[in-house]
């Protein structure tokens, strides 16, 4: 990865600092191969094919181990790739570090991709980061054209996306506006990005959304945007939403958080889970996946809804289904997992047991009333550890609040692991493939992948786990009418 | 209920010969009732009101306990109601005579609904009565009409749709066809009754399906003739699938065999079930339900699966998974829930462990190979008990087989209880009221219950479990961007 | 199985009625045997070399199906038996008959063991059949000897026992004492029973006392009858405690519940058990089985516990764990297995939801207060179905009570499976194989299984199983400081 | 706590280095404290009446945090305390310096217990600190004592115990012997530590070892010990058997590993555990907690064991039960918990699939052939992180081994939780208590709580948890046997 200052000033602004960081980098990357079936499937499917091949893949997700992986996939494809972290504190600077000077490179002749990220960036340079990965001028120089932009965005969240739609826009009306007070410190920075753009270029994004064929998007949030985008009729490229495959909505929202809450938990607080009462707002997949997790740790789960749906499915799973100021006081660990804002207020903080852990698996960071509890009078916060506070109450009481309020599967433990990634990406890839391969399926407008490929996503996961899969008769398919090899379910299926 | 041969020789064609039966009904009516709290909510909800005035339903669905708690909920809502069974075996006689009889009623002065169905009908009889929920002679004598027939049907499976849409068709055409040799026993049976009914009137089906304001569909079968029908633009009035509401297809399949699995393999063998190798053909919703009764009475299951993603789920959920034949040795108990034909093979018979018990939960009785059992030289078939036979192979080995190869959860067990068809039909009857008094929004077609309805009759089986409901603040709904009473979810949400 | 009446008055009073009874039994008997491999692992290995030849076994015990394949078990390895039930309800008539007749006798020419026992049963006929196993007269007469008695004891609950101890006390004392006010009506009709028998002769008893080499008894009750007989230097033979096996304590509560429990629930009231809220009183071995068979199906389950132990077990297994009166309003259904009395008492049958199911799964009748419910003013009892009664209370409320309090699990559905009673019927086998064939290493006294014999009953339940036993090398052996054979683990280890 | 060096040439041995780790300790300590309510109930019952006023107590035990809690209740009852390590690597240095300075103290002036024992000492290191806890010289001169010993010991393993035996040993010979090449090193350091004891004073260990009242031992390998020196007629003073109250073995073995070995394995590896293969060896309470916490995360369990009674409970509650032969090829995670060696041996881990995970919760750390593979022709070892290494295989595969094949959940995870050691350790307070107020009650020899005092452990854990106790009736006590307020069951019984 590299530094904003070292970045402007060198001819190869991806130059590794610290090689032995590499190294460990491409050590965790072997361990996260074997554990991403899916991708290494598609390496060896289409490694020779290369039907990415011409693809230049602006990326911006957050640049881990599991993205590393991504990476060198596109590449293995045939696509050329230049990459941001999507979040300022998501990287982990050995995965960048491994990417950057690949698996044959050296520190002094790396080999690798671009990676324009690293924990811990300021506003200012997670957007610069962000600017730099449709900045292709290396790559034109390199092959002699007199200039080339990427033709490819793989974006989560949306903000890769939303620049060059911003930065159109702005070349459009000629001008970028001026920040008024009421402009959010972000988009100040990122109208300082678009206006340094523009002196420098007129046409730079135009030129750059032309070029575009398309976009594959993560998550739930940028999809949001791609809908509503379009809604307006401002989409400018085509684009498939990866989030809504079945393999990546029902797989790492309960599987992962399955896997990284119980996680993140002993991380944090090394409390015993077994025998306390734990309570899950939320019963959505983040709140099943909690809720099996903690039972199976043999503790006493009660959760809550607003659907009545899903409180009818949780009280058939056999959980206690209550409001949370019901039984605030008997809770030992209280995990939100809503999407929503405001589900963990003041006075259910207050009302909590001595010591009891606050945990958001949610969406949001405003879940839990975070503000509310920092501006109480008499409240005093005390650091125990890095993302474990314990904030003593004017009641006497304290509450364990993990890892500031914010996401704690990612601030006290690892995030998905691995092989629930392998599902998402593989999906990436897929998509990646077909807006690339197949343009006139896609006009403009937003897509979910072919559920034949959301079935052969999870076909490529299968015998990493020794699965056998029964393959229909012929006789058999056609009784119930479909192909042989797929896809089996109607549209609305819910698995 | 009535006999045949009675009922077309008395004035009062649903006299009950049986009060004790009608009383014993009774009784267990009103234990079903404490476990339908959906139908108990719309008798409060709408006992008053009545939208249901003026219908006069013709409905076709097994006539249980639980079908009369919908019966006379239908009648307190308003609606005139003729009843007929819609499988031959599937009549509680106790409750058909209950409902002839009515809440006040007595033998002599029946006060119910009319009812033609019992327990172990033959086709020729079944179809009799399935003609007769179209015969509203006695009520249009009652009222004086001249002639009424029935405005709405309520259909499992879809033969009074069938027989409308059929008696229509050959009225048109001016004559019934002949059967050929490829015509089925029971089409041929059809063709009979509709024979006659063109002797006695060459416009009954026409008028009928003129004055038909709908129906409402129970099954996953009855749904794909009416979208056939419809494709072919030959459906003669709007259908409302009550079968893919999520109240409907995810609960009754799933909560309602891992009720009824393990409690028809006790009746039928009183084999335990802990430590066993029990293997589950189909990772849907019956294969969940049934994987998960198994497991928790401490049973090791090993499950098959044709689409690759249920069976990356039935991994995730800590299943092996495997094809039949691998395993087939090993295996005590073998249970197909698919839906597909010829899943369990005579050689899988074969195969398995002396007197291993075989199972159908599925759909249809070919999923195991009945027919090829029964032609096997050598093979003995030993009545142990009424729907329990040891068939004794030529290996020397004996399998056991349940119900003949038909569904067990409702052979040796006793179908889905109460709960979960309360589920199940409160949505029937909120498609009754959509379809008869919101006509308008109805045209001809065929549509899912709206969302709001869907969670209606979630919302109305909380109370019973003891479910709190947490309420969305206003705030909260704006920021997630759902009314504050739903619905909560977009229409492809999975649940 | 043989009436009283005739009896008395044949030759052959063991004499089959009816012979289509003895045919269902022995094709229940061909499935048992599948599912009693440790009986039939016992025939294997002791078939030939006949262990209990000379032995003369005096049987009490439920004369179930499972029962009979005890009973030729022991026929098999050389035993002389006649048989009795220890309880006037617990006989299957056609189990009854297939003994009698024998595999390969017919009606009139019965080749199998003499059984006295009946499905319902008069006190005065329990005792006459009591009596009866230890009238070796018919043998004595077809060996020529002139006198011969049972020289073993294969006792349940004592009775067996009891009579011969009290018949030689009353011998001793040359009189059988009248009864009194105080005596209940069944100790009445063994001093009847006794009288009759020092008429007839004035040692029989003394005699018996004096043949037997000893008693294994099944059961809590009966052992704890003969640890205060010894106490009380009355014991007059060696005794084998069978309930305090692993393989019988540990598996017959645990397992035989987790089955039979929801069997029973499902069969006396089809209700859904999923989403209820159930509660489990007491969380011993049989608690345990319940609470873990009934969040199986999906229930939300709540433990009570007098012991600080268990109840810190239920905790850590995730249950909620409170005071009967502390969640009365809630629970759906109530489940009493404690072994104490007075448990669910009249304020707990008033305060329950309408038609909350109550059963019991204890030990005594006594667990719940039916005596105050009998006796309550305004109380109205209706037959649902035999064994399942509906109780209006004065309330307005109703309970649903199973198996008239009694154990639902014996009332209600058909008691442990047979998988289960082959681990405990193994465990006698072979304590009748050590009392009869070691005479020496039993002085009189009450002792359980050696460690090594109650691994063995288990070992022989693995292969059906398909469960591969690990061995260890002589080395790991000597390294932990056991026999490779085992067996395994010091006395005092809780498994 | 301090360093040999320093301790040597210091007046104040335990004098602090470093106060911010005691003021990082003493946060920990606040929040263990709330994990451990049994000892907290204990402060709160003795803390006045002093019961163990008088006693001087040598601990030697893992110096964690859950030990700093241990050691400040028992001088919150009275005792004076002096404090070492079990084991070189386990010691928690910020514990052992918040123990140090003491609630009160500061750098300067600590108040606490003195504290030898700090992460990564050397043998000698190890045996000069467990000789510190029996000088209690600064005691002596604190007081005007020209000589005072301890009068009780806390064990764990036995190494204070065994110092004392060894240590009178030679005095009463005379001598020390020569260590011999057979000699392991660490014997030789005990040796040479004795040595320079003796030179020091003829008679110091046989004055400590007729002062010691008793001690009270932690573990399953302590305790053999006691019982072979008892057994030999060696044992010096009475001691009290922890290890086998059930509050003890039945929970740290069952419900800490449940809780530390998904937690070790995730900090370890970061892989997904649902879905995989998790081979689990030996199914005692260890392999039953593992099984568990594997099973609730969504793995393929499969269980080996050796004995026939654990098997048939594994098979009973759904598990797979196999040889490691028969299913090597399968495997992702194998764990072996028996507390035997040579479990996995080599052949094993060449067999394992691609980097499958090894890990170690068994007593040993010869489960895993660890040597074998250190000398296999053509291994490599590369360290991923502490305490993660992959081991390349000639096979061209490689296998995860963690902690070096050495207790994972102490080597990857951090070992109990806080509410598993209250259990453990409050029945260590008892015992200390025991011993040294009711000397007359316990001659020497070795013995086990009394049941009432292991019942109390469980019931001052229970208000943590919200359990609410039910109370026995008098009647209902009398009629079941039992004292009201207990013990409540017969010393055999299994829980």
């Amino acid at each position: 990865m590299v530094r904003m200052d070292t970045a402007v000033t060198t001819a190869l602004p991806y130059k590794v600092a610290d090689l032995s960081l590499a190294e460990a980098g491409r050590h965790q990357l072997r361990l996260a191969e074997n554990e991403m079936p899916g991708l290494m499937a598609l390496r060896a499917e289409f490694g020779e094919s290369k039907p990415l091949a011409g693809a230049r893949i602006a990326g911006s997700l957050h640049m881990t181990v599991q993205t590393a992986v991504l990476i060198e996939t596109l590449v293995t494809l045939g696509a050329q790739v230049r990459w941001a972290s999507c979040n300022i504190f998501s990287t982990q600077d050995e995965a960048a570090a491994a990417v950057v000077v690949g698996p044959d490179g050296t520190r002094d002749d790396p080999k690798g991709v671009p990676v324009f990220a690293w924990k811990g960036e300021s506003l200012e340079e997670y957007w610069w980061a962000t600017d730099r990965i449709f900045d292709w001028s290396a790559e034109a120089a390199a092959s002699g054209a007199d200039w080339i932009g990427p033709n490819m965005i793989l974006d989560d969240g949306g903000d890769a996306t939303l620049l060059v739609h911003q930065g159109r826009e702005f070349e459009v009306a000629g001008s970028v506006p001026e920040a008024t007070d009421a402009t959010s410190h972000e988009f100040r920075v990122v109208l300082d990005t678009l206006r340094r753009s523009l002196e420098l270029s007129p046409d730079r994004w135009t030129r750059i959304a032309a070029e575009l064929k398309g976009v594959t998007e993560e998550t739930t949030t940028g999809v949001h945007r791609l809908y509503e985008l379009h809604a307006k009729g401002e989409l400018l490229f085509p684009a498939i939403n990866v989030n809504d495959s079945v393999t990546k909505s029902k797989f790492d929202n309960k599987y992962g958080i399955r896997h990284s809450l119980p996680d993140g938990l002993n991380r944090a607080t090394d409390v015993l889970i077994g025998g306390k009462v734990v309570f899950v707002a939320g019963y959505g997949d983040v709140g099943k996946g909690a809720a099996e997790a903690l039972r199976g740790q043999g503790a006493r789960v009660i959760v809550s809804e607003i659907d009545p749906i899903n409180a009818l499915q949780a009280a058939m799973d056999g959980y206690q289904v209550s409001r949370l100021e019901s039984v605030i006081g008997e809770i030992d660990i209280l995990v939100t997992g809503t999407g929503n804002k405001d589900v963990v207020r003041l006075e259910h903080l207050l009302g909590l047991k001595h010591l009891a852990v606050v945990a958001n698996v949610g969406h949001f960071d405003n879940e839990i009333d975070m503000a509310g509890l920092e501006s109480l009078p008499g409240a005093e916060r005390i650091e125990i550890k890095p993302q474990v506070h314990e904030w003593r109450l004017p009641t006497g009481r304290s509450v364990l609040v993990l890892s500031e309020g914010r996401l704690m599967n990612l601030g006290n433990a690892t995030g998905h692991p691995s092989f629930v990634m392998s599902n998402s990406f593989t999906n990436q890839v897929l998509a990646q493939i077909e807006l690339w391969t197949r343009p006139d399926a896609y006009p403009v407008g937003v897509y979910v992948l072919p559920k034949h490929l959301d079935e052969k996503v999870a076909r490529l996961h299968l015998d990493a786990l020794g699965v056998e899969l029964t393959v229909l008769t012929p006789e058999q398919a056609a009784y119930i009418g479909v192909p042989v090899e797929g896809p089996y379910k109607v549209d609305h299926y819910r698995y």
